[in-house]
């Protein structure tokens, strides 16, 4: 297998394009603003894309990629489209490196485009269809087509702020982690949203706002839940041959890993996701980088308590030491491994099949030094957590890491 | 790239199952089904599957194969969901092609897995939800968002009747094709299907009740359109090496081509398909194999001028030459090239995301003589033609190609 680089990547700012406000901005727009500003940052002209990946799941979009391509001006090529759920495009991400790695293509464009302002509408009976959906994301619902464990799931209550407050309760009882340790967590993430120019809500929040906002599900509050929004995401592969044609910034591709979760096999333990830290013993093993190497992190903080459990199933600290690194800062900006500098799901927004690739997007645009005042000094190694679904286990079902390094 | 291997096959009837029929086959159980036919026929534990392909699209159900694969007791493997249109599960096919020649896994499944009844009952307010779609299938619709540009190519009538009944006419218009040759690929295709156990309809019809029923729009009537229906498709594939372990019937994947239209670029030529003719140049030049060479087609027969336009597309014939074909014999059982063999989506059925990969079924089970009276004699080389979308240049927007051989 070859050596993948990505060597361009953009992101149109994350947030609601919904009703009279900019009804222009649909699939297509979002789609195609995102993947010209990756073209642009990787120097390469659309007609030398040779296949392309797309993601798309919540807003129920048939072939998004071939519609986004055909405004791009881009034919003739294979186009994919992949849905899995919250890691939906970094799915996608992933089948576009196995592409290039294997010496299939040399040029490949990957993307994840949302609009679930449009699932929003639809329900509200504004547009032309649709209004299905259990509302798992705790409002969102929509034309997609819900299965039966989901709905007798829903039945119960375990919509998706339920479990990961489950896991959050959870995890207070077995080590004490504290409400304070996980409001922080929203602090910390917003602290850098505010920085981020593309983030859909750029404005701090104080660990009393957080504590004091509407309860959602104890002990998450409503600004520890990521919004729900819209956006798109893009980057560029290249094989490294190619690569030195646009750039000297080789952000390599270390590793990828999708795995499925043991959906049956959960017996209790809310304060771990299995799969995860099977990913992650996987892809160490991989590319031979251990969780001291890394500099940077993009998790999915759909929720807090899922970014605290996750510092333990990737080993960043053993576990039950998640509230302590908090704490400590460790995992904030200018902390040794800083989670979620671009905003993260919390405060950057949470589009969900572009967020998988908005991931990819920050840490290339951390290894190469272009993150302004978020920048994380003398970051060479990044770490992407994109996680998705929801089983009859009552675990999530997918875990998807991805490594960078230059 | 290692050559590939499908070391077995399998499927579900194709039916509806709609109603308080059998309220039990859903979509996990269509697929499950597919998968434990093709991993029986291969001989293959489920529990050594190292990743697994699947597709769906016009039912909407969001992570299929997570799904599916947690019925069958498969987990902790990468899951992917692809989604393409009517081309849907042989983008999977193609996707787990690359994984398995780039040296990444040695044994993974695909499936195409659809429930269109699902969505005609949620149009009938049966269901929780949905209702949205334009019906672009002539009765499908349902709780997919359909973009712009087909809503206003819908609104002009260009559903997909219509669409292929101008390719009809316009080949009518320049070559002299007659009512009666289009009428006739459905008698060959229904003949066919009467002799497959997995076809929705298996029964045949005469050139008087093909033409005499209903019209849908000229030239094609109601016996000329592919039914909409359920069902699943699945197929095991291998490196040669681990294919050994199994079976010393090697069906090899000789080439494989998932090719994206050039939908504004449309000059008006309704009597064939760009995308189609690119792609077959492209599969020829990459395995060698020419159109002289095929034994046996599978083709996306949606509408009966489709499968005369594709004679020519793919050099079986010359341009204007469709008819003569028909006439001739040469697409039916017996003849030199036999086409849809299985009846094709005329008579097997069109459940959209499981007709790719049950294209690929039909070919390994022909190309391993197991096809009882609807056997192909000899046949050595196969070739699997799936179409799909429209853009709005007015062209099928993807072509995908698949041989297999012995």
């Amino acid at each position: 297998m070859r050596d993948v680089i990505t060597i361009g990547a953009g992101m149109t700012r994350f947030g609601k394009y919904d009703g009279a406000n900019m009804p222009w901005r649909n699939h297509e727009q979002l789609g195609r603003e995102a993947c010209i500003s990756a073209l642009k940052h990787a120097g390469v002209n659309h007609r030398d894309i040779q296949a392309a990946y797309f993601g798309q799941t919540a807003s129920g979009m048939i072939q998004i990629g071939q519609r986004v391509c055909d405004w791009l001006g881009i034919s003739g090529i294979p186009i994919y489209n992949h849905e899995n759920a919250c890691a939906t495009s970094l799915a996608a991400f992933r089948q576009a490196y196995i592409d290039v790695a294997s010496g299939m293509h040399d040029l490949v464009l990957v993307a994840g485009v949302e609009k679930m302002s449009l699932v929003k509408a639809r329900k509200k009976g504004e547009g032309g269809g649709g209004g299905g959906g259990m509302g798992l994301m705790g409002g969102g619902g929509g034309p997609i087509v819900v299965p039966e464990g989901y709905m007798f799931l829903a039945d119960l209550g375990i919509i998706m702020p339920a479990f990961f407050a489950l896991m959050g309760t959870r995890h207070m009882h077995d080590y004490g982690t504290t409400r304070e340790q996980f409001a922080q967590i929203s602090v910390k993430n917003h602290r850098c949203g505010a920085m981020n120019p593309y983030a859909q809500y750029q404005k701090e929040v104080t660990l009393e706002q957080v504590l004091n906002s509407r309860m959602i599900c104890d002990p998450i509050t409503l600004l520890q839940c990521t919004p729900t929004g819209d956006g798109a995401a893009s980057v560029i592969l290249a094989s490294s041959k190619v690569a030195k044609k646009y750039t000297t910034k080789m952000v390599k591709v270390a590793g990828s890993i999708v795995m499925s979760g043991e959906y049956k096999a959960h017996q209790g333990k809310f304060a771990s996701v299995a799969s995860c830290k099977v990913a992650a013993k996987m892809i160490y093993e991989q590319t031979g980088i251990g969780p001291k190497d890394l500099n940077v992190v993009e998790q999915h903080d759909c929720f807090t308590p899922h970014e605290l459990v996750t510092y333990e199933d990737l080993g960043i600290c053993k576990p039950g030491e998640g509230g302590k690194l908090v704490d400590q800062g460790v995992t904030a900006l200018g902390g040794k491994v800083p989670f979620n500098v671009s905003g993260g799901l919390q405060s950057k927004g949470h589009p969900i099949a572009a967020t998988g690739v908005a991931q990819i997007t920050e840490l290339v645009w951390q290894l190469r030094g272009e993150c302004g005042k978020r920048q994380v000094e003398g970051a060479r190694v990044g770490l992407a957590h994109n996680g998705g679904g929801i089983g009859p286990g009552l675990e999530p079902g997918l875990a998807s890491l991805t490594i960078l390094k230059v």
